[in-house]
């Protein structure tokens, strides 16, 4: 390999795994992250069920244990003093980009959180965007984006854009965006500049519009337990389903928020780097801005459960399904189609959730649960403070 | 009247206009802004046409001339302490908001204003939101957005929304933005975070995409030299038709961008300031997120040209139309079909371009002449540095 693959966020719960997949599949990879992950986490006195070794600790164990060396530039995407330097000195010929603050609990916290997700978000994305224009203009730029940034239309959710015929004419135009917390909304401002840097420069951009990730680990994270993954299972930074696997490990109720009829897409952390990878493999050409969705199964919440249920009970456990107050501003029951052929393909083949999957998931809640803190999982951040209103204004939109 | 209207912007070119025939019209007003338009000609050499007073005298010259009282408060929007300040002890029953950098070409000088803009117009307009949370929830947000927000798209431009049929399904989505500059996009992210604040907090929101605007005077503008508006003609904030006045004025070329062929929806500061009336006049309900397209008619560039030469040469002047090398990244033929019939619904009565209003407009520049700097207008931000790639992208989007 030539030129390297810069992994921006690169200590994160898909950026670690992405960094070793790819480094174990031959590319030369530099980690560039600020540790604002692991910052959270002690501000919030929440920590991942795993322990996890330092950054340092990891790249060293990497090279132990694959013999292949990975890069590792410590700073913020928001100092442009130093991401210039990073892209001057080694222009990528890729950049992975998952380097945002990504909850949508942590945004809706307070005004500071909120306006922080998109001041980060935004200002640190712009700055990448600048430093590809100045230092490399030909690389290509693989930035994570949500699917929640589509919201719940009443129509098929397609990849990014949307033939419309309209009083006889027709364009090919941007899919509207109806997110719903200000961190999604800071992925719609990030793919509307993403969307002109291409215009305007001819940079080329693949948008991942990921769905919710699930499962705790990859093969390269196995070969020694100081390359074990960060796993989330707080109500902050946790995600529906490793929450759940957690709650039926504990004994905890699984927590359904409202009626649990949110269909979302999903897809296991082992698809997330082979997602990444195929399109690094497959770069777009110069100006182009394209959309995956990357996903491979949608469920609703409530099924999801039941899935998790069944399989904990037929474990010996006993779980138990209650419903919450659902502390967002959503729909609990809506239509949701939504496309997800472009990485399928490039050659994707899903790994699709299986018993044996959300049973791993369950026993690592077994084998950390010493290191739970029941206290993390119950829903305390409230889109509204008053959740009549929310009730009301998800009622209004159904 | 009771709870005052906060007109965020005041002191700018429509901010002011509109604070005078507001207050004129019997509204309580008080003027929030922090002289950020006056530092930037400081800042970039350049100065208004007009001689404008300061706003303190401008304040007091309007309490001579009218007998009525503008409140004044002097801060930052991004500034959270100063803007709860204000919000909590005025408790609006309206905020009309032209509070941000303003001008597409600044936003593309380089990276620093790039990222000014985004950051000052988006963090600003949350905290407005927050702000009007807190302190006046059921308070009216006029928010000025731009026609620049659409693009120009191969279909018909709606107000803010678009019934989309697609695969035997209906929905009524947000209409997809294609926003040609930093700036433009600002306006975009500014959107986006306003429809889900008026989702989460029932907050009412009337977002007006305004074309652009010309003119130099309303009625109420004309009662005192120390109540004069500022007037832009320079290459940066300059809007063409005010521009091509004054160059027609000052025998400059009228410098057309390419071919010219770019049309937009342009209206009259008169009807600005009716506009913003209408709006708050009628406000949405609680929880209702509108989209208001703030025009009277369409116009190309190369039209405008000719029409300003037309009237300049029955003046006994030698305008010249001159075709410059277009500096930003835009289609300069294109399909352009806009909706405006809200604000017509709502009771105005358009004050379509005349020979007269352009005759006035040249005659400004006559009377300044001696103030201008004819360095000033012609275009040397580029959006590429490259303009090849410019004319490529250009017409690669055609």
């Amino acid at each position: 390999m030539s030129d390297p693959i810069l992994v921006l966020g690169g200590d994160g719960y898909c950026g670690w795994a992405t960094s070793l997949h790819l480094s174990a599949g031959g590319h030369q990879v530099v980690i560039v992250d600020n540790l604002s992950r692991r910052r959270f986490d002690t501000e919030l006195g929440i920590q991942t069920l795993t322990p996890i070794a330092s950054i340092e600790e990891r790249v060293a164990a990497w090279q132990q244990v694959s013999n292949r060396r990975l890069g590792l530039e410590i700073g913020d995407l928001c100092d442009w003093d130093f991401i210039a330097d990073v892209f001057a000195r080694y222009r990528p010929q890729a950049v992975v980009h998952f380097a945002e603050q990504r909850s949508a609990p942590f945004s809706m916290m307070d005004r500071g959180r909120a306006i922080f997700t998109q001041a980060n978000n935004v200002i640190g994305t712009l700055n990448v965007l600048f430093a590809l224009h100045e230092f490399s203009p030909a690389a290509h730029l693989v930035k994570l984006g949500t699917m929640g940034e589509y919201g719940t239309p009443n129509i098929d959710i397609e990849e990014g854009f949307i033939d419309i015929d309209h009083k006889g004419r027709r364009d090919r135009l941007p899919y509207p965006k109806q997110p719903g917390s200000w961190y999604h909304l800071s992925k719609v401002h990030d793919s509307h500049n993403i969307t002109f840097a291409c215009r305007l420069w001819g940079l080329r951009a693949t948008d991942l519009h990921q769905g919710v990730v699930y499962g705790s680990s990859t093969p390269e994270l196995e070969g020694d337990p100081r390359l074990v993954n960060r796993f989330d299972y707080d109500e902050i930074f946790g995600t529906v389903l490793n929450r759940f696997c957690i709650q039926a490990a504990l004994g905890h109720d699984l927590t359904v928020y409202g009626i649990g009829g949110q269909t979302r897409g999903f897809l296991n952390l082992r698809d997330t780097v082979r997602c990444i990878e195929l399109a690094l493999l497959n770069p777009p050409g110069a100006g182009e801005y394209r959309v995956f969705n990357q996903f491979t199964e949608q469920f609703s919440v409530v099924d999801l459960a039941r899935r998790v249920s069944d399989t904990a009970s037929r474990m010996g456990l006993t779980p138990r399904i209650a419903h919450y107050p659902n502390p967002r501003v959503e729909m609990e029951t809506h239509y949701y189609q939504a496309c997800h052929t472009s990485l399928l393909t490039l050659g994707l083949e899903p790994r699709y959730l299986d018993d044996e999957t959300i049973q791993a998931l369950i026993e690592v809640g077994i084998r950390y649960s010493e290191r739970t803190n029941l206290f993390t999982i119950r829903p305390t951040i409230r889109w509204c403070q008053d959740s009549t209103q929310a009730d009301a204004v998800a009622t209004r939109r159904q």
